[in-house]
């Protein structure tokens, strides 16, 4: 009989790509791509070179002979990182180096979740996170959020909700140091609370601290994971937002028997050695002043997306401004459809986040959208938006007022 | 209440891992690793310069600004090298690049198998795939083979008592060029034979073909899928074996409609890029030498420890010889159980396969175990042997001989 490939795949898969990758449109506002002109390249090059010369042979071994948990140059410069920069106090055993964070994400997944479980999230969170509790049909559900975080009184009503409907929520998951997709950075205060309920309904904490090397104040709370001491708190990180994304590195940190745990789980047979061993190189020397240099260049570009919505939105585009990161979340007024603005929007060449793929109840999302402006160059800032005005003005009437024109 | 991770862990999962990795044993002949000393480290750190200079910046994209099948340059190359040494025709839009083998085999279950479909695969197979097979709750029936590949009479069997008790099956998997475990290599009319089945029953086949670069005689039959006009056939090689394992660098080959879900089912946000510019650019003037070189030596390995196996075993180990790749067959006489002989050389410093983790019935692997030979010396192969018929003497009485020592 004749092949026809959908008798054979799996039930419930998501829709098939559409066509290979054909480019990127002019105006590219999502995906969380990082500065690629801020890139030191001689110092990498001169890392990757010295890497392959100290540790070149040792390829030819799964996972460089260091074990399954990364290679150990890396974690042990991590374990001081993560003590300078958050606080958190641990081991090379406590570290399993990850396919950048998206791996961890997953294997805090797999390591957990039953089909049918529920993970409590912040009200807006990473959209990847949800498609992925959706793909092993977990459940998520939303807490409200201000400012500082997500709102300890609005996350006892949800996990009071999915107790009285004998539904099982095994960690929350939380994005707290300069949030997914506010920008915004949880107060302490916030965080002695958020693990006091953990505590209290005996639930683990996934802190997803992926953009917490961006901060415009160069500081930053400590991890909610320093407060931690019985190893109900998982943490993760990544060199993504801090280096590059294509290079697939980035890190689980957490008490062994999760480790243990998620080692039988990792079944990739490593992450990839020639990144990690260019990293090792690369880091203890740089990390400090390129991140500094890396974060001043976002700074100036998230306050020219800041200045181009004022200039091209006026006040019809109401945003926080973000205390550091490579995004912006920005709120249109009632009458705007974001997923519509969107989808008009790539038509004419800009790609944006509509709100609902970012936030846990679509509802509370389809007046917002994220921009993201690691990557884009001043110049794509500045057009971008102000073409985004025009198209979100021809759809909604919205805004009449961009810079000294009024539009009818 | 005190913190207990037992109680939040996912059902079902396989034991954590025991301790931080603490090293290798002395004789290591499990694992598929490479040999370090034939690493060309000049060419490969020339190659990783010239691919940073040229791609650097574009390590800042999430795929390096050539979409999620991977970096564009490797996949032409691929097209090359597939067309000249599988006979496969394709093009760039066919290949996903993966991070190992390992990843191809997860896209390939996870697009499609639902929980309690059966998987066909032969009788001696590679131990990883049906562990994710295991986990991911599917099925698996291994098929009897001789020197020539799987038996087709065998394999009607199979499929009728399958379908008998109203099983599924998806796919054949096999390993048609130097097989795992055996070392052998499919007759081209098995391979037409196979096909022919699959059409018949409507199945599917995923060739897996990652030790196929590694033939003595330098040459190869035609890949499974290149007789393949329908999309019915899927098809993944890889690096590791050619180049060097910890490099997470394999590849998917199959019709559109198959990549097109494996696109949506690939959700790392990209295999490493570092890795993938750094091969492109190595593989073009290295690839075919270094392949010639490496083949030579794993030859002069795998003669060496069949040497070491008739000085130690005499007449008890019984193998045929590997018509390529990086390990050997052997099979003892019925006293003889494998397992318990694997954790006794595991207490003296050697690592073995034991059989029944290579074959689908754990019975018929009792009295067999695999050796890889690709990473150790000439030394410790001659040496990790000679203690393997030490331990298997001192457990089973067998060998009785060793070289010119009687033993009693």
């Amino acid at each position: 009989m004749p092949f026809d490939l959908s008798t054979h795949v799996r039930s419930g898969l998501r829709p098939p790509a559409a066509a290979p990758f054909k480019g990127f449109p002019p105006y590219y506002f999502i995906g969380g791509n990082n500065a690629g002109e801020a890139l030191p390249m001689p110092e990498l090059i001169a890392a990757a070179t010295r890497a392959l010369e100290k540790e070149g042979r040792n390829l030819a071994t799964y996972n460089l002979k260091t074990g399954a948990q990364g290679y150990r140059p890396l974690r042990e410069w991590l374990v001081e990182r993560l003590k300078s920069w958050t606080q958190i106090e641990c081991s090379v055993d406590n570290i399993i180096v990850t396919s950048g964070s998206t791996q961890a994400l997953e294997l805090v997944q797999k390591v957990l979740l039953d089909p049918g479980d529920v993970v409590v999230v912040e009200g807006g969170t990473y959209g990847s996170a949800m498609t992925r509790l959706h793909d092993i049909e977990a459940d998520y559900v939303g807490v409200a959020m201000d400012d500082d975080g997500i709102i300890p009184a609005e996350l006892e009503k949800v996990l009071a909700e999915l107790k009285a409907v004998g539904k099982r929520c095994k960690y929350i998951y939380t994005i707290p140091t300069v949030q997914n997709p506010t920008g915004t950075i949880m107060s302490m205060e916030r965080r002695h609370a958020l693990l006091d309920i953990a505590q209290r309904h005996d639930l683990m904490i996934f802190e997803d601290d992926c953009y917490a090397d961006l901060t415009w104040s160069g500081t930053r709370p400590p991890a909610i994971k320093t407060l931690d001491t019985e190893g109900r708190v998982i943490y993760c990180g990544s060199f993504s937002k801090s280096i590059a994304p294509a290079l697939r590195v980035g890190y689980l940190v957490a008490d062994w028997p999760f480790i243990a745990q998620a080692l039988t789980a990792k079944t990739d047979a490593g992450s990839g050695a020639l990144e990690q061993i260019t990293l090792a190189e690369f880091l203890p020397a740089h990390f400090d002043s390129h991140v500094a240099k890396l974060t001043a260049l976002f700074k100036q570009k998230c306050d020219a997306i800041q200045d181009a919505l004022h200039e091209s939105f006026g006040t019809s585009a109401e945003f926080r401004p973000p205390e550091g990161g490579i995004f912006i979340w920005v709120t249109l007024p009632d009458t705007v459809d974001t997923s519509k603005l969107a989808q008009a929007a790539a038509a004419a060449g800009i790609s944006i986040n509509p709100g609902r793929d970012w936030v846990a109840d679509p509802e509370t999302g389809k007046h917002s959208f994220r921009l993201c402006f690691g990557q884009p160059s001043f110049e794509q800032i500045k057009d971008g938006v102000a073409k985004l005005a025009e198209v979100c003005h021809e759809e909604f009437g919205v805004p009449l007022t961009s810079g000294n024109v009024q539009r009818s």
